[in-house]
């Protein structure tokens, strides 16, 4: 599949690493429309098979796009690689969240990084298609809820699914599925339609990260399986040290989200 | 994606993996025709990272249908797990071919066991379309050629690209891609069509693993990532120790062609 980035999709993404550079924490949804975003987990070289092995037994929520070398933190999917948020990982509890994580870097030379496909990708194509993206709309980080779906484990590695949800008008749901499944690659088609209590979702309107969205008449509550599913197991599973993004701050890439096209 | 076997199906993948366990060795093209078949390479536990880093770089020649737990011989794709033809390795080195590989488990019981997808699955559904599949005309071993195309390293792990080929009618090339297309976790899309040499291949009389075919008057050369790429690795990149199923003679699995179709 060859797709190229228009040079101003360039600029943007490019510009936006280089504000996060520089210490920027901003939602990435919405940034360099049409570029694919990942999602960041690195962990210690000793715990990298099991990641990649948790990723390979549940791909949906964990598309790999790209393992870097152990200790490397430079991505073939955009140069200057860099985050607007960070979260520092240890023993499964959250230690930090910071926008410069070169100390983590410092501290495990060994660390092994994974970029995770991210639902932002198809945003982009739902939005072209004209279906609304409530969060974006509200200025709001997407929300994203644990889930009673257990993941299929690797080794130490556990947890459950985490969804991201966007409330689409029923008259577009089956556009959203169709659009959505073109990209496999980055969570594809929705894991569950509707009912919030079937994922074992009690409140909407507290989600375990991101912010509320609305779901207003005639919307349904869409819900994708979500990159941020690695920071639930390591939450459950309590890994001596790892590094993530902060759930929403994503890594902007060069690359075009048709690459990941179907 | 649900898809249930039939009964004679599932009887004729249970008979021919009793068949193996009792010795017999043949080539399973066609065999329990419509159920998926099973590429095989294991490694020690300290080259499982690698070995799982290099399918996921690699998708197109491995991709992965399982990953068993380190010295289990059980897959879930079906019960009494077993092949007609393995292949042990020793420093990259063939060390010898058996129906019975249980004194390699003996030996390394942290083996970590990998399955791969296989073209056999896709060609069910060219055979269903009416597209001859030559090498079983013929009754011989599918053509498999190494290439001068070099995989995406991983780690210690390098190798070339190994395909196999059929000769395809060319009124039938594009149903050819298409129906390959469709089953992308079984390698999908052909990797080339038509010239060898493109692909550094000298002698398509003269195949690396299998047996040669025969390309009659208006067909076409048409290359497929093949499983076998695995073992290539091997011998390039020198692993203590490996088993691989011997080329050809796959893994008969209880799952439908249908559950890995796009």
């Amino acid at each position: 599949m060859t797709a190229a980035a228009s040079a101003a999709q360039l600029e943007q993404a490019r510009a936006a690493r280089a504000r996060y550079r520089a210490g920027a924490a901003e939602p990435t949804s919405g940034v360099a429309h049409g570029l694919v975003q990942a999602n960041l987990i690195a962990v210690p070289a000793d715990w990298a098979f099991e990641t990649l092995l948790f990723a390979q037994r549940n791909p949906k929520p964990c598309p790999v796009l790209e393992v870097l070398e152990a200790g490397s933190t430079e991505s073939r999917l955009a140069p200057g690689s860099d985050i607007p948020g960070y979260r520092i990982w240890r023993d499964g509890e959250l230690a930090e969240e910071t926008t410069d994580a070169s100390a983590a870097w410092a501290e495990h030379p060994d660390l092994v990084s994974f970029l995770i496909g991210c639902s932002f990708t198809f945003e982009a194509g739902l939005a072209d298609a004209g279906i609304p993206i409530r969060h974006r709309e509200l200025g709001r980080n997407v929300p994203m809820y644990r889930t009673s779906t257990a993941c299929a484990p690797a080794g130490r590695l556990h947890g459950e699914l985490v969804v991201s949800m966007r409330p689409i008008p029923a008259s577009r749901l089956a556009d959203a599925v169709v659009i959505s499944g073109r990209y496999p690659a980055v969570h594809g088609a929705p894991v569950h339609i509707g009912d919030p209590a079937a994922l074992g979702i009690a409140d909407l309107d507290a989600p375990a990260f991101g912010e509320p969205s609305e779901v207003r008449a005639g919307e349904v509550p869409v819900f994708w399986a979500c990159g941020v599913t690695p920071q639930a197991a390591i939450m459950a599973s309590r890994p001596p040290f790892a590094v993530t993004h902060a759930p929403g701050h994503m890594f902007v890439t060069d690359v075009p989200d048709a690459a990941y096209a179907a």
